[in-house]
């Protein structure tokens, strides 16, 4: 079987986030139809990660196997000419047989975009969070410096996941306004729990507004306890930045 | 009857333009619609022009008459509350009773994004026209400069159009590349005929794609003829940028 590495950009405004599921169209059945409408055959797209609806991608990785003969440009333009125009492979390669999407990620960039003004734009809403109230960025910042490092996130942790070891590391997070009132929060991690950034964002937006201080939150995550920390933000913010392998 | 004047950013996707009319839901009749819901009164509501269907505007002007004693802040934000979120109103005031949104236009500036790369962006792909071949811009630039002036320009006017009198004045025309393989045509003009802009970007990416040379522009406007000119570039890309008065 030959192996195929891709990079995928979506936008996820009409789908039911990544993972493939019984209602509602996913990014990885769309994916998967047009792949086997150009190989002919039934194929499994693993991820480097599961994004949920709503949640954009500038640059997913995935990977899936084939026995296709047809070279690997040919299956780049054929999957492009039949997906959605909402979903565009940007990148399609054979590679070594052992890579893999989910297993050998060492971390991932996630970026978060809040539109920080009076009155939301008209245009473009389905890419940013629009929070009315002014930001203070220096206080989100001081905030944010506590989450680097290796630390039990439960506190960020949807209710109801399954997933037990919920320590991860995040390496980095930048804070920036961008033009026209616009800020832009980068976190980039070795792994995530789900809607660990939307927590974290909404939590840190909470700060911005004084609601809390920035010291509170080494509490919130030394409560481990979700209902310690803020509310979940809008998924139609965030978009996977980067996967680095 | 008091006159307020409204400055207003629409998402024009999923509008029928700008124009009230029978089929389909526009600009013209939401505006009036939230007006009437929060004045009680039945209003007109006056733009400075039409814009078609799935054009975008970042600062169309209007205005509205009103025997409402509402202060307009309390108008502002009453109707901000009721629009739909692709539009809103950035500004209202009350102004001179005299000003007339259409009447009194001195000039226009419209702005027209094209995405010019071998793929098409998954995101944001209401907001742009996606050019797949690359495009000589300093061609472009080179006809672009036999644009300005008053002209009579027929050549560019919708077929079908009623309007006798074809002459405008178009004031400037400037074209840049922005980030990431982005173009963006700047056109102000004293006025402007039905699919003006998109005949004319249309004519332009033909000469960027050396299908046309950039003096053959010359020839096209003296030809006064619809069929002598390049294809209507797609709505999406364009945006009412400014109203001048």
């Amino acid at each position: 079987m030959r192996n195929f590495k891709m990079i995928v950009e979506y936008d996820g405004t009409a789908y039911s986030g990544w993972q493939r599921q019984e209602n509602g169209l996913t990014i990885q059945q769309a994916l998967e139809e047009a792949i086997q409408l150009i190989t002919g055959e039934k194929t499994v797209v693993i991820g480097s990660g599961r994004t949920d609806a709503g949640v954009h991608a500038l640059n997913q990785v995935a990977h899936f196997k084939s026995n296709s003969a047809l070279p690997a440009n040919k299956i780049y333009r054929g999957v492009n000419s039949v997906l959605p125009p909402d979903i565009v492979v940007k990148k399609l390669e054979e590679v070594a047989d052992n890579f893999h999407a989910l297993r050998d990620v060492k971390s991932k960039v996630y970026i978060y975009k809040i539109c920080n003004q009076p009155l939301s734009p008209a245009l473009g809403r389905n890419y940013f969070w629009h929070v009315r109230q002014p930001l203070n960025i220096l206080k989100m910042k001081k905030a944010s410096k506590f989450l680097i490092g290796t630390h039990d996130f439960s506190c960020f942790c949807a209710t109801g996941t399954d997933v037990k070891d919920r320590v991860r590391t995040i390496l980095n997070i930048n804070i920036d306004t961008i033009d026209d009132g616009f800020i832009e929060v980068k976190i980039e991690s070795r792994g995530f729990l789900k809607y660990m950034v939307r927590n974290i964002i909404g939590t840190l937006v909470e700060v911005g507004h004084d609601k809390r201080k920035p010291e509170e939150m080494r509490k919130i995550i030394e409560s481990k306890n979700r209902k310690i920390a803020g509310v979940t933000a809008p998924a139609c913010g965030l978009f996977l930045k980067e996967v680095k392998y």
